[in-house]
């Protein structure tokens, strides 16, 4: 990696900063080690290596913060039968849904899972995404959930997208036992024993219930892990409220909240992350009100999701286009949803921002405006991505 | 070029010939002279270059059948001031709308017109789009429309996508004309002068009329064009049923059939093109019943409406994906739609499958199982993609 970096001639150059985009036009951004250094317009600093980004856009990294990115099989039978007008029972039937990729990451190795995840994690790099959150949840057992964070987590090392992990052992309930069962065994037997920057658990219907996931929630809280919560995807049980309350850093999903919901995460200052590729693909067709959220002064972030049962897409550019389409927030939003508030949603003060001391995770786009990002509907308009001041390929 | 070509090691080869994928499976293709020689399993000829697909998922070049790629200026604009939440009205009064394209297109010289043009057909090559339909009907002068068609016939030939042409002078009736009078001329004093593939007329409220549509194509067809219609967008005038009436080759957009209609598009052979991504765009929210089409024995195509205006995606991944989603397709049919059901858009019979003497144009896709081209909402599977037997990277 050169000492110095230098990229110049941003024809927009987006730091983020501020409320909006914070745009300079004809702009810099000037790296050491790995870090931003100076960002300005005029004079820039000599480096080892100057880009010259030929008057295009340049924006900080993007992050994806809500994925489930390690996992075996694939769910695309699934597709197919929806797709052949098969019911949802059919679809069980036929062994489909959570449990077939439970079954099939519980009988993965490590090496298996592991090819699984770096090729998902070049992926996301070809997308411009430099920082990821990836959940475990498809082992419900001691030991795969233990083997899906220690394979993200060794992921992150093998390559340049930084990783961050969530315990999601309470994805749902294993088939043959009881969600107050299982959750007790979680609280006591898996959460002491796992490592992950986050704790999540499925708020819903056929998951678990609010009261348990208040409980299992507090439980992380004492053993110090920060919280996350899947709430209010399908049904409104008031989760996504309950966990704001408790201080959770991010509610996941939010498609169905209450004014109340809204003003909870509003006082709070709980990221509401919006998943705009599930709907789409479960054919719910009903969009969380991000234009509510952040009307009501929600800090909102975009992610995909990425994961094989409800959003098999790692497009994060189809995820702005959708957030701007369906869930009323701005291009600038939009933008804002990927980085900066991606990074609260991680509560990460080091990045999504162009700004002295911050890390050098930068994407050149292949368009001079801004607004084409997302206007080009789920287009990859990435050229040059940087991740610590170093340069990939698209 | 080489003269000879195999690609060996096809995971699934779809070879699209029967009703369905017509999937040899550990098959292999082999090419001459950009044609395709032989298609099968087991012992495959010797070639002067031999591709191992790694048990991958091979199928022929996709055909992109509907788009409006020659054009000046963008329109994001106007998608960041509905994003703001302005009304189309606000949109009209800040010069959006087809208007601002036509000026830009007017003011644009050939040279730029083609830079743009080159620039997304190689974009569309990384989709694994091997042949595109291009319309004019951002000129709506002699001289513009005749310029669109030449940078289009021209860009087909500086590079390896096979491109074809269709005159829509009759997109829109120019500013401070009238809808007849712009007609008349176009009929009259264009019609004559244009070379073109295909002729086509908006059928629209706001642009024209059932009965001037079916007079215009009528004189399309003595002077010896082949037909397709935009028609049953927004309102359903009749076009298509029409349209199929006179012969047409494609009747495009589709979303609001009657029965009637679809019965008719049936009886004459006429191939539906479903435009998913314009629907998703203009949030409009109609889809086409790609369903009921297939039912009823229409043979259907899916493609991008690449334009700046309705559809700025030459995602043909994110329109199949939709067309499963949002439009009732099988996978199968999402895929037969962009290939074979593409060609017959086209009138084309050398394309679209895999069998002695068509073009050598194929895409080796980066899964194993076809079913996740659609899946993967979004996502472009392509590997490399081969026109006429020539290899180009993704």
């Amino acid at each position: 990696m050169v000492k110095s970096l230098l990229i110049k001639n941003c024809g927009q150059l987006l730091t983020m900063r501020g409320n909006g985009l914070g745009i300079i036009k004809n702009g810099f951004v000037y790296c050491e080690d790995g870090k931003v250094v100076k960002v300005g317009k005029g004079r820039a600093p000599k480096a080892d290596r100057t880009i010259d980004a030929e008057g295009k856009v340049v924006m900080p990294g993007l992050i994806d913060c809500h994925t489930h990115a390690v996992f075996a099989g694939s769910r695309a039978n699934e597709f197919k039968l929806r797709a052949d007008g098969k019911s949802y029972l059919d679809i069980l039937k036929a062994g489909g849904g959570i449990h077939s990729t439970v079954n099939a990451t519980r009988k993965a190795s490590k090496a298996h899972l592991l090819t699984n995840t770096l090729k998902h994690l070049k992926d996301m790099r070809s997308y411009g995404i430099t920082t990821v959150e990836i959940k475990s949840g498809y082992g419900l057992d001691l030991e795969t959930e233990v083997k899906i964070l220690e394979v993200a987590r060794v992921a992150g090392k093998k390559q340049s997208i930084n990783v961050l992990t969530t315990f999601l052992g309470a994805h749902t309930c294993p088939k043959g036992q009881k969600p107050r069962q299982y959750l007790k065994f979680v609280m006591n037997e898996v959460l002491p024993k796992v490592e992950a920057d986050f704790v999540d658990i499925f708020c819903e219907k056929g998951a678990f219930t609010l009261r348990q996931s208040r409980k299992f929630l507090k439980k992380a809280k004492e053993l110090g892990f920060k919280l996350k919560i899947h709430g209010e995807q399908i049904n409104r049980l008031g989760a996504c409220n309950m966990a704001a309350k408790l201080g959770a850093v991010s509610c996941d999903h939010c498609d169905r909240l209450s004014r109340g919901d809204i003003k909870k995460l509003a006082q709070t200052g709980t990221v509401a992350v919006l998943l705009p590729i599930v709907p789409l693909y479960t054919g719910e067709d009903k969009y969380a009100d991000g234009r509510a959220l952040i009307d009501a002064g929600v800090r909102v972030a975009i992610s995909t999701d990425f994961n094989p049962g409800s959003a098999p897409s790692k497009n994060i550019f189809l995820a702005m286009s959708l957030a701007c389409l369906e869930m009323g927030l701005t291009v600038e939003e939009a933008l804002r949803g990927v980085t900066v508030n991606a990074a609260l949603a991680l509560d990460l003060s080091d990045r999504g921002v162009f700004a002295k001391g911050k890390r050098a995770d930068i994407v050149i786009m292949d368009t001079t405006d801004y607004r084409e990002i997302p206007c080009f509907v789920g287009e990859n308009l990435v050229k040059k991505v940087f991740t610590g001041g170093e340069m990939h390929p698209k």
